[in-house]
């Protein structure tokens, strides 16, 4: 009873922490194949610097599947202690087994992380029972919370708003991230589970619709390049002004449309050598952008006053 | 060369002519099969007298495709004529075959038609090369404004923002209803055709967000019901109160989601029905919903306080 | 009783009757647009005279949905008058509405159809207890044998083994033409009715498939240009020698993806121009194939003899 | 020069040697977690002992990717220890990244399996570069065959026709798995890479129509219930005995059509249970199947004589 009643109030505590722009970190590499710790805590660094309101390594744009345990746990703690409590951090921890994701969330837990965020990925499509009991058996062993993540363009299973709003239910299930595009399924959400329920966009080019449709937070890579004016586009939402926020996102709407189009490791990992930064080699299967895509990336970039 | 400035004189007029709220009237029928026309009528008066900014015969609503093409005449015929200039009016004109759209297309220009609306249906899947020639043939032989009707739900046909862009260049057709219920199709829309493109949304559940996105009407039936509040979301919209709009809109979104989900015809007649106006039979093979989701209507429409 | 007695005798008469190669002959029309009905004559007189088993006029070949009412009526005519008893006709009688289904399946059964064939058309997407409705009406009113017609693709509606089988209920409702391209669904057929339920496939890419999986006849357009190869199939897979059929099937397969890749009507009527026969032109919005696809079909039909 | 013409040969060697039923092994479990050995040793023998042409342990069934580097090794070790030459070995080999892919190929090439197999998985969409860039950079750290293995469903990437080609042209990649359940794909590919293209189908339902179009193996999980099923089905094709396959496949279809709708390792292991054969957990987040469904596929063993 008592776990509870704190379980809640630091579940009110993060929601009302983790609002506006969660930056999500590339990892990057070193020519040799390691993690290059050291521009990643310059990545991270910048992004708190430039005003982001949380930091999220180990997401998609991450490449966290890529990335061995090992290497896992070392980004982990990277980032947190570069971070060192400036912002909340929100560390992905999913795995294909739970007790794999299980392993990750504590490890993220006893590094400081302010919460974790969980994907369940497919490789056997999982019945609505199996990932109940996934994320209930992560969650049963942390006391930190988590987010759920939904995207099916990556994890490859799709949680309906029925599926998140019992999932919700579970005490330190607090956050849902949606990344499937989809406007309705926000409105849906909050029909569910009330209009105090924490949900982040994590569809770029839906950023505009999502904060009107009520989320407290988007979750984006473009905050490598763009942060001023991913914070500006929040903060135009925040003061009610939509003629304001609709122009800041048409002006953004390119460089989204570009990241995700042709995925986020790759196109951020372009932006930034755009921009002066060398970055490392991707992690095989994953490849550089074509010359032809680099000069589209590039023409953005002018138009954003970002690269001249 | 001077019907061109006259054409471009007219579409501007045109496009500041239709905004707000746009109407879809139900084809009311009688007992014995026929249209209903006294009921048609007395919809339309309701509607124009709730304020709404203007009237759409013979849409998806309207059940076009399954009337005969004297059906569809006489339809006209009636809106039009009880509308009497009150607001414009936008005329469905569609048919599978260029010839008969071609035909009804003049004809409603005839009977004095605002603007004529023209959803691609398929059969057979249509070329864009076709596509472009079924609405350049028919533009060719009237003056009003053509609106493209995007919605590959019930047309079977799917237009690409890029197709849009270039059938809008066609001189008459001036505006175009999106129905995918996709708002990244509307950004796109605002990129290729410049901020002054006349777009409509006709996804009812994507009311907000299309608004947001720079929409300039909504199409919807849900002006039989709701009137009061589809305005005002409207007015809430152009006012820039992001608050109000989103309270507005939350209000609705149970009854628009009902409609959109049991097909608008049905759940449209259903609904007049609770509010005890007596609709006669749809037309076969559409039946009457069943009793369960009558229930579940009259329970949204309590909500409402349009039932009681 | 007795009736019901009859029919089932009647049903299991067409039951044999109906097998093997299924023609769907174009409609063919006159540059000034109406129908061509002596190229029509012979077009029927050729397949007929090549061993087709049966002749399917108004068929999605035979562009059903683009012609009037009087034009269906008449198409109707010329081919079962010229056919003569000859092989059996199943005559198209789709329309959307029920009450036109109804006319047309009588008018069919009037004029001496052996069987009429009906496909279930969207525009709001029908509930299963619409399409039952739809077919127990129109049956009602008839005493010949109705085949289902189910082919998405173009009807807009995907009707489940477990729907057709329901329908196959229906006295008078004997046959299921599949067109979806899934073998899986034949086979589920024959799990839910038996060995004797009599299917018919569609889709043409599936031909040596459906047959394996016990397909009693192959509708097909293929049979204006390749009758002989198309018999060629059937007579091999009737013998159980499978080397054959696998190597006639591989043999037709290029035309074969050819006309589904670009629609049947077009691409029949290129390769009837091919052969030299004058067909006007397609009824808009269908448009004829642009010269590089003449280019390709022409190099199709020259690797199958049947134009140098 | 030699080493091509060399590979060509082991090439043609493996063409004739991997041909039939191809059994796939689950991966059995300990209570405590680890890998149950003594099982799979006996699942292994069993499946050598009833005649199938082959064994591919770490497949879907295998529930590769949710085991341990480690793990995967030892799996392989104990399955190409136990078939001891018996019968080929096509080991899976498959992980996100083309460094742990190429590894886990030649630790298996190192045990001496006869071929590997390899699904490219997605988290990240891949480009067709990509993919391609993929097996060429395993295929050269080794000298066995490489069989692609297309799965959309559970890899999360469709390999086009055109891609497998181009792939088939890196020297040891000389087979492919399909598991699309589309047998057109199986056409496109003969008529792509001629008609000795080693391919083999993936999915059980298809089981007939791809031994029709010209499969070499049909690659299952089924074996470990209805062996003899599946090598009778086999023997009937090699005959050309088309009535004897319908036959046999028919009655195998019930039991095929459940381990896909339920998942393979859920499936087989609750076969196995009810065949008294003592199966420890599955690796969570996968459960075992509910009760209901245990009852049904009661009923399937029973009908197919494998359960009393």
């Amino acid at each position: 009873m008592f776990r509870q009643t704190s379980r809640r109030r630091r579940r009110c505590a993060m929601s009302a922490l983790l609002r506006g722009i969660v930056a999500y970190p590339i990892t990057p590499f070193l020519p040799s194949g390691g993690v290059d710790e050291g521009l990643l805590g310059k990545i991270v660094d910048d992004m708190v610097t430039a005003g982001v309101h949380a930091i999220a390594p180990l997401g998609s744009t991450g490449v966290l599947p890529y990335l061995s345990d090992e290497e896992r746990e070392h980004v982990a703690e990277v980032v947190i202690q570069r971070v060192a409590g400036r912002v909340p951090t929100l560390v992905g921890v999913s795995s294909l087994t739970t007790e794999r994701t299980a392993h990750h969330a504590k490890h993220a837990e006893k590094l400081g992380a302010s919460a974790v965020m969980i994907i369940p990925m497919s490789y056997w499509k999982l019945t609505e029972a199996e990932i109940f009991s996934h994320f209930d058996t992560v969650a049963k062993g942390i006391s930190i919370p988590i987010a759920v993540y939904n995207n099916p363009a990556t994890g490859g299973l799709d949680l309906s708003p029925d599926l998140i709003a019992r999932l919700l239910k579970i005490p330190n299930v607090t956050m849902v991230k949606e990344s499937t595009g989809d406007v309705n399924r926000m409105h849906r959400l909050v029909q569910l589970c009330g209009e105090d329920v924490a949900f982040y966009n994590g569809s770029n080019p839906l950023a505009l619709a999502a904060f009107v449709a009520g989320a407290r937070g988007w979750c984006t890579a473009a905050a490598h390049i763009i942060p001023k004016l991913n914070i500006e586009l929040y903060d135009a939402i925040q003061r009610g002004d939509l003629a304001a926020a609709r122009r800041s996102f048409r002006r953004q709407l390119p460089l989204l449309q570009f990241i995700v189009a042709h995925g986020l490791p790759r196109a951020i990992s372009a932006a930034l050598e755009l921009q002066g930064i060398t970055v490392g080699p991707l992690r095989a299967p994953l490849q550089a952008l074509p010359p032809e895509r680099i000069a589209e990336l590039r023409r953005i970039l002018v138009g954003l006053d970002v690269v001249s």
